[in-house]
């Protein structure tokens, strides 16, 4: 079993919509925001300067399912943990739990690119950057 | 075969980020925008007074797939497309395409709703609603 | 010398911009943000359930001045003090400093109101919210 | 007196915030979308490569006054108006209206710079741009 990045993120105003409840999009920031802060926790940015380019995860898919709605001003706890580390991407689910209860879960794929000026181009992930994200707090990771 | 509703979007500024493009959240936003533009093409608002209360449409789960990115100023077509309209809920998939190239396709799966105060329940799609959906521009729909 | 409250927040990535910064408008969303971490700090929601009604602030004038942009995973001071608060409104400032340097200046005024549906009806600052805002972390306050 | 340009926009539901109304934060994104389609009508983008560096426009100065909220699904007609074109910088005004009542009146002072990652060097406006936005569907335009 893997272990998890946890993080607690307040719902904000600004968040809201007239249905008085987050809006969907916003749990796909709040997943980023969880990813980066993982990102953190182990010595890296997400956007990473390396000799052979800067480095970053553009998303190739990601989904989100919905339990229960979050309300302004809920403390909202996210469970981050890598599910697969593939030699070009990197796989992790985010669940959203409110007072122990799970509201929403969420999965991304990102793959390891070098970017320049908008132009992504698919690279394997460098070794010292993999060798952080299995050494990190959301690992053991499952590798394929 | 399905028919489709089209509208055009283009990338504006705040909806780029440091990586020079679109960033994959607001792909979410343009989803919605896209629904609530066929709703008002058939002469609904998704957010409906009724006799019973308000309907509105929380999301249950939500995908997107992303295969080129966009920037800044580009013009975008989405092609909106009902994939399955069932008792309480619409299913529905989002083409992005850049002169004629497909650069990201989502799905959203929206439940039905009586709203108050933040509260949802879920209820069966009222007749005049489901066959104003069915008659609409982007039927005939598959229904389960 | 008002008093100050201050908070800590870090400029995350999808609040950046293609020019590589914070856009400008999510600087008004940070302010927010602040004001209602004061409002919690002396034990109050910014919306706020009272007998009369909800109680709410609508913005009558914001502005902000930037001095020198915010970059991605910056770590930025938030320093709010009320300036003034009437017998209607409250107008505040918050300056954004990033190691000691201030990058940003925002002023909001926003006036009490009570809420329903969208509709909002001016009223005179209860007098318990008033009693908190002026013991509050970012008082005393000047009164007008 | 200056000639206005004007763009039509819609209330879309992720604008909007739990009071029911647009948030106030989103008018910046529509004045500076108001900029860039005026920007558009004279031949130019907001992101604009010239021999000498790609030119850009951030912020100095903005500010907004909010007369009455905008709702979901509104129709908004932004009238926008330069009121200063300085050697090195450009001010406008956006004004908000609906069904011929203006809601909301907006303000950017904008300093012409050259741009490279993310560092912002401010520059007198290129000749070509300056008549572009003189002759241009805002103006004619007071100069300082």
């Amino acid at each position: 079993m893997a272990a998890e990045f946890r993080s607690i993120r307040m719902v904000q105003f600004a968040e809201t919509d007239l249905a008085g409840v987050m809006h969907f999009s916003n749990y796909f920031r709040w997943m980023e925001e969880a990813e980066h802060a993982f990102m953190r926790s182990v010595g890296m940015s997400v956007v990473q300067e390396q000799a052979e380019g800067t480095i970053s995860w553009p998303r190739v898919t990601v989904s989100c399912e919905y339990f229960a709605p979050a309300h302004f001003e809920n403390q909202i706890e996210l469970r981050f943990k890598i599910t697969d580390l593939a030699e070009r991407s990197m796989t992790y689910e985010v669940e959203f739990y409110r007072d122990g209860f799970r509201i929403a879960r969420g999965r991304t794929k990102a793959v390891c690119c070098k970017m320049a000026s908008g132009k992504f181009a698919a690279t394997a992930i460098p070794p010292d950057i993999r060798a952080k994200i299995i050494g990190g707090g959301a690992g053991p990771v499952a590798t394929s």
